[in-house]
């Protein structure tokens, strides 16, 4: 059968399940985890994992250059690949990276995109070894590709959740969705501190790594991914993959004051902005509840971040988010990868 | 120092050799080879050495989808990054792949890159475990990254070529530019048996895995790399990593009969197209004169592949090539990947 549909109209989940139907016939025993978790894990040696991930960023879709400096783009496509080690329980080791250009660009603009990506590096104890610079029509695009390790019984996928489980996520949600509000309603001119902070969000995003080592050094979570496309888009990937539903509470999800100020300014709804805006980076995951004090104790004294029960894993296959007065309201739509772009000024 | 120099002056040579005083400071003693050759290599354990290395192909620069299937664009980003773990004599494990391509796209196109990938990772004994796949205003772009392996005594760096080494080449030259050729002059319409070899050494390039680790596997080659921007582009970059020069003899380089019946056809040199064209993607490598028969003889019972002396290190740091009455001419200059698209109808 031969598919015509353009890719806007099929959507990143169907593409990425076609994919693994693809890939699927040339994984062998090694492989502990295939395309669709958010890194590859494959085992080496006894005891040994390597995992390895991907993600590109592309000019007017996923960056502009008027809105973040070329540090910030650099350090920005290493850290979303970091956030998928940290997502998997492990350690970021070394680090690849392609970027093709225009032939007119500019070389400092290429230099400080390798700039940021080797601060990122060094921050999280990763290493930039190699890489490719290409020419292009255009637009910029950046890829990344990161090499990690994990302890084979701390490695943590997407599908283990279960009924009963809670469903947690590490620090606030919204300060980077609220950055791009601001860059694109002009609020970035003059900030004021929420603002300077939700504009750093966007820009310079944080991976939870110490926060990913330690929920899986705790050994007692069932699922983890990092929320990159937005809770509304991603946890019904998690409950997807370990064929469960979720219910959340919508005054339990920690919306970042950044977020609450933007919205604020915006008339925004802060709720939607925190759960349906994306790249923040957090990690979401789900435990037994008897299992969620041990680990949040572990990640306060790995990290000092907090985290927070949003919500609990149920029979079924449906995602709710449940208000205060117990009535259950959409969760929003998630991000789109080809419909529109993160940057659009609309 | 801010350097305001667009991208298509600076040359590929030295943007390299800037992201490599950038990133040199953050390695660290396991690294044993950085940014530079065709693969980063690291240390993992006591013998056992990690490959790491990604390429990236952008429409309109390194492909058209009106002179290749996208099942053929997909194989062809492989190819050349394994042609990058041949390089350093080891063998392929792990392979990610980033896509991005506009919105509009068919699904079937990136479908077919994807199944290229596929067939090509089969072909050569690796496994594509995860990828991205992104929007972008385009032109689509294809970035792979792959994982290797190779023991530490049979790495092969592009750095140890001395003087009185002999300079080889696996296989014939020349093949892949003239498919290219017959592309852009429209000889591809109803092509003759040897542009049909051409047209496939340029779409299906075949990484030359096999010879790469019977060259490494005889412990005797002092440097190697591939040829993917042509003898004439790559033979002075290994030169440089090694602080020597070379005289290459004309009569000697291995033109492949395809490239030979393409410049015939088309009144051009066989021996420029031969040495400037790239994409053969063979191994070049260098060796004690003493080893040749060893290496070659290797090489022959691992693959069939004949390699061929086509001349010698010395001194200094010129790459000159002599004619039959020993006259130097111009090696011919190498592919911009800024300044000009390998696939201009030019």
């Amino acid at each position: 059968m031969r598919l015509r549909s353009p890719l806007k109209e099929v959507g990143e989940d169907r593409l990425v399940a076609r994919f693994r139907e693809l890939a699927s016939a040339g994984l062998g025993d090694g492989i502990l985890v295939g395309p669709g978790d958010d890194a590859a894990a494959i085992r080496i040696g006894d005891k040994r994992v390597l995992l390895l991930t991907c993600d590109m960023m592309v000019e007017e879709v996923h960056f502009r250059r008027d809105w973040a400096s070329s540090e910030q783009i650099g350090w920005k496509a290493l850290a979303q690949n970091l956030s998928d080690i940290a997502a998997m329980g492990g350690e970021p080791a070394f680090v690849v990276s392609s970027i093709a250009a225009p032939g007119h660009t500019d070389q400092e603009v290429v230099e400080g995109i390798a700039r940021g990506l080797i601060a990122c590096a060094s921050r999280y104890g990763a290493t930039l070894v190699g890489g490719d610079l290409v020419g292009s029509p255009g637009p910029i695009a950046v890829d990344v590709a990161v090499t990690g390790w994990v302890e084979d019984d701390l490695l943590v996928r997407r599908s283990g959740a279960r009924p009963g489980d809670v469903v947690v996520v590490t620090g606030a949600l919204g300060a980077a969705a609220a950055g791009l509000v601001a860059l694109r309603r002009g609020l970035a001119e003059k900030p004021e501190a929420e603002v300077t902070r939700a504009l750093q969000a966007h820009r310079e995003p944080q991976p939870r790594l110490a926060e990913g080592r330690a929920i899986a050094g705790a050994r007692r979570a069932t699922a983890m991914m990092d929320v990159s496309d937005g809770l509304a888009n991603d946890l019904p990937r998690l409950c997807a993959e370990s064929g469960v539903g979720a219910r959340l509470y919508v005054e339990r999800i920690p919306v970042d004051p950044a977020c609450a100020a933007v919205a604020d300014k915006t008339s925004a709804d802060a709720v939607a902005l925190a759960t349906s805006g994306g790249e923040d980076y957090e990690l979401l995951f789900t435990c037994p509840s008897g299992a969620i004090q041990e680990i949040a104790a572990a990640v306060s004294a790995a990290s000092g971040s907090p985290v927070t029960v949003i919500g609990e894993i149920v029979p079924g296959d449906s995602v709710t988010l449940v208000d205060a007065r117990g009535k259950a309201r959409s969760l929003g739509t998630g991000f789109n990868h080809f419909a529109v772009s993160r940057t659009a000024t609309s």
